[in-house]
């Protein structure tokens, strides 16, 4: 049986390649009129701080955005429009990522901050969603999966992605009182992702 | 026979990839000296419906018309200096999408509304006839399809582009007098190409 | 004999594709505050014409560039560190190419018309330049090309990019007197390698 | 043997291009208020020079970390998550390189020259390190690598990425005092690798 949705990841994997390079288009180099030494450069920079911590958060929140993609597209053997329009949404999500990630920039540090984190973990959550929805969708017919795939092996996978559900909805959730808090745990679940991945992997050899 | 076509389509597939995910770039997050607080922030943000709405629309418009071309040019197997030119005029109004998007995220609300929901319209107008015209340039020789494709596959098709035309033009028509209708129109018919590009799958098979 | 440049095409594509679909980001859409109704928005609209003119105009001689790139790279099958460089510098002009247009853009109307076309139709003479380089370093030694490759055909191919270069010297010559004149030209030039693309193609076969 | 490694290859060498397209973004056309004819234009650009000089400097920068990355690859034929997140670091410092590029842009010339030379050539520094972090962890695991490779390949790769890093390390120091010496140092080692890539080149044979 082959595999008919090359394309898909292809198309995929381009996006979040776009997604996770134009991220570096939030990091705003200062006007010549306001910094006049390097003095003032490197006031400049160390001001900017929340810049550089949400573009590396948002970097590597993709970057394992997408080796998850990939490995639930290495199970996924044929489409339909479910399926195709699931994972459109996916990439519909990936690509906002920069939006909150611009928010997360300019207001984690101020009054604006609860709001603008919880806003951020709010997207993660969603995005969450819609990779549970996808596997939902496509472990929910064999016939779209790769041939002899196994029950464990669907459900190890499931499982990664429903655990992920409620710990995004607690960031999320204490956004609102302790945004720093909640972006501690969202880079926490980042390393936990990165680790879980590599035990996906062992599922599929 | 061997597919002749796969670098125009990765190339396009590479162009409808970098349009989708550039117009995200049209989402502003607000200055610092404008936005104090996290209430003020959440205004910004409401205020801003629309062009979420243009974002969304247009974000979606772009992933059924790559979907839709990837559909043609699975039929297509030769190409020459037409079809590379008509497929470059299709790019070209697909990279160009991103500018009626942000003229609409701006003008919906307001005075100008229906001038932008015109652009925005029209320019799915001329899409549609771009689409019309490669598939009237490749099904009229049909050295250049997939050998063995059948009539009425290349009937069915050609009718899938010629009934989105009349309906386009009535969106960008009414477009003048009711934008919100229109648009709405524009909706549907996403909804419509949607399913109707399931339909084309059956055909290929 | 393996074809070794698979790689550097698939690069060179990429950033054919993304350089033609940055182009768009110099369309500007004004700001609410400026434009209050349709008729200024039609207004502000039909005095962009220049924007229009540079975006169309770019975006196909980046086109055509492309579908001549590909075709100078299905007769090279080996590299070495010329190659590797002449086809680096060619990429560097081709993502350069939205600085002149965003020039053109600005000031094709007004006092500084003739500089920024002599720019801009500059920059077709420095690309000319690098695609005969290429050539010439690729022709200059036979265990590069594709094997079986005829002289008559590697002496059509220099001859359809040396031919250019007289014309588009010519271009930029006359722009500093007469620049919608050249502008022309550069027009007439793309038309022309777009039928002449046709004609390498008859050599390929 | 399978090479398993073609996929990240492929998302790579599209970040890779998308980074090296976007530096184009930061050479700015003058405002139409600013520059009123063709002489003010001329002195604009010609004021312009550090920012073509930063753009020159940084693509081919990125051109020859991408060949050389490419090179790299083509000994890796197994990942694990310490391979998957050393080359993630190598995409996210290559990502970010127009930011130090921007900076240099803009006060290269001024009093903030040094500082912004010393944070341009610091982000080689940390490339080179996580070159040579990735080809630790590879060449530490044989089973990750090629099949066949020998140990003077191996070694003579190290060499190759070893070396750069104390010559980056002195042009990143004397940047503070004389960081026109210190870019020109950087320009040397750009040739070097264009270079020393030739004789990786003739190991992999």
């Amino acid at each position: 049986m082959e595999k008919e949705t090359i394309r898909i990841e292809n198309f995929s994997d381009a996006v979040f390649a776009i997604a996770i390079t134009l991220l570096v288009l939030d990091l705003h180099a200062p006007d010549i009129q306001t910094v006049k030494n390097g003095a003032e450069l490197l006031a400049y920079l160390k001001n900017e701080w929340t810049a550089y911590l949400a573009f590396t958060l948002s970097f590597f929140s993709i970057f394992i955005m997408w080796v998850n993609h990939h490995k639930i597209f290495k199970q996924i053997y044929s489409r339909n429009t479910a399926i195709m329009f699931s994972n459109g949404l996916i990439l519909f999500l990936v690509t906002a990522v920069s939006y909150p990630t611009a928010l997360l920039s300019r207001f984690f540090e101020g009054e604006a901050s609860s709001i603008s984190v919880a806003i951020y973990t709010g997207i993660f959550v969603l995005i969450n969603i819609s990779y549970n929805l996808l596997w939902f969708i496509a472990s929910n017919n064999k016939k779209l999966l790769r041939p002899g795939i196994t029950n464990s092996a669907i459900k190890k996978i499931r499982n990664n992605y429903l655990y992920g559900f409620p710990t995004y909805l607690i960031a999320f959730g204490i956004s609102f009182h302790y945004p720093a808090a909640a972006l501690a745990i969202s880079m926490l679940l980042l390393i936990y992702w990165a680790v879980s991945s590599g035990k996906i992997n062992m599922v599929e050899e």
